[in-house]
């Protein structure tokens, strides 16, 4: 094993190109203090990913996923992970309405990119670009790849969801260097985003544990349900 | 009177498009959590400001201050406060080697520039361009104008007080709009800029009463009196 993350392991494999990314039925929330073990988690993630890489894909996007391996297993490029994650929001929620006491909901005229240092120690504090390469998080090239490529990917997401009447309000999106690229990387779930059922603004994301909203299980099967990757 | 600070007061002038600005003797940290009156505060910090609005305004930049009326007192251009502070770096220092775990007074290779809410309520937030966009805070002009007339107004200053054998590492800045312009305004002090002795590395600033490293007005007179305006 390369990584223990929160809700997925990395583990090596004979390719030192490659690595295999283990998703686990682990849930966290608040940097770790709230966690909790939720059932078939892992497979839901697993493939929701698996699907929304595949439309990442279909506009172009490179991204770090090879293969399935099993049902809660990626084959994957190894990459390094660009310690930058970004966020993009078309509605104001979390920590973006805290921060700000702008209303949960509020509507965002364009999708908005804030980019945070990716440490748990430092509880992923909010960072701009002047200070990224000050501190060489990024070089300026990459966090303007960053902020474009989650564009890209973050309309071509909300076009997904909104096809199944769910909305996305806010996704973080992380990159790893492969090889002078960059790769989007990590995995694309309802841990790191928010949906809101279109019609009734039901929450159908992490929200739901972090917040005691519902049974997050029970959330997470029927988002994958309704998408028909089930 | 318009405006009570936490330092300062704001008063109507017969002349709707001037204010009269009052240095006070109170000092204040942490949002106002620490106070105290600093017998002589007012005057100092008013006879640092009018000197330093004087380099500035040397170098081209457009200021808020008309007259000097008394020790403590200013004849300023009545300005609309722009709700964001521009925060210029030359070594890390208080809340960004907070923030990022840098060592206070690691160098920056060049000048960074930060931005926050000004928002006593929200404790000052970091933000970005973007988000200081969306929430209607300024126009993008301004905030290239803000940051790109604070990179102009560091380099004045830090030449300045390098003539004097002091070194400017982090100072924040504010503008205000008046009639179309925007002009640097509020104060020019030590209260909002952190200034070491270049040899000895001594604080000269309101970090001296934040951190409780001696007496904040010898601390002030002697640098006044070090610039040669007491």
């Amino acid at each position: 094993m390369l990584y223990q993350g929160k809700s997925k392991q990395v583990f090596e494999t004979d390719d030192p190109r490659r690595v295999v990314l283990r998703f686990t039925d682990r849930a966290t929330a608040f940097n770790g203090v709230k966690e909790a073990q939720i059932g078939d988690k892992g497979r839901i993630n697993c493939a929701i990913t698996t699907r929304l890489f595949a439309e990442v894909a279909a506009r172009g996007v490179q991204h770090h996923v090879v293969d399935q391996l099993s049902a809660t297993e990626l084959l994957c490029e190894r990459v390094e992970i660009v310690p930058v994650e970004v966020v993009v929001r078309s509605r104001a929620a979390g920590s973006f309405s805290k921060r700000y006491a702008v209303a949960e909901g509020t509507r965002l005229d364009q999708p908005l990119v804030e980019l945070f240092v990716k440490s748990d120690a430092l509880n992923d504090p909010l960072i701009n670009d002047d200070a990224a390469v000050a501190l060489g998080l990024a070089r300026r090239w990459e966090l303007a790849f960053l902020k474009e490529t989650s564009l890209v990917v973050h309309q071509a997401l909300a076009a997904f969801w909104a096809g199944h009447g769910i909305e996305l309000v806010d996704a973080k999106y992380e990159y790893g260097r492969a090889e002078g690229r960059l790769l989007l990387a990590d995995e694309l779930t309802p841990d790191g985003a928010r949906l809101w059922d279109a019609k009734t603004g039901e929450k159908l994301d992490k929200d739901v544990f972090r917040r005691d909203l519902g049974d997050l299980g029970d959330t997470y099967r029927a988002l994958l349900a309704r998408i028909g990757a089930a």
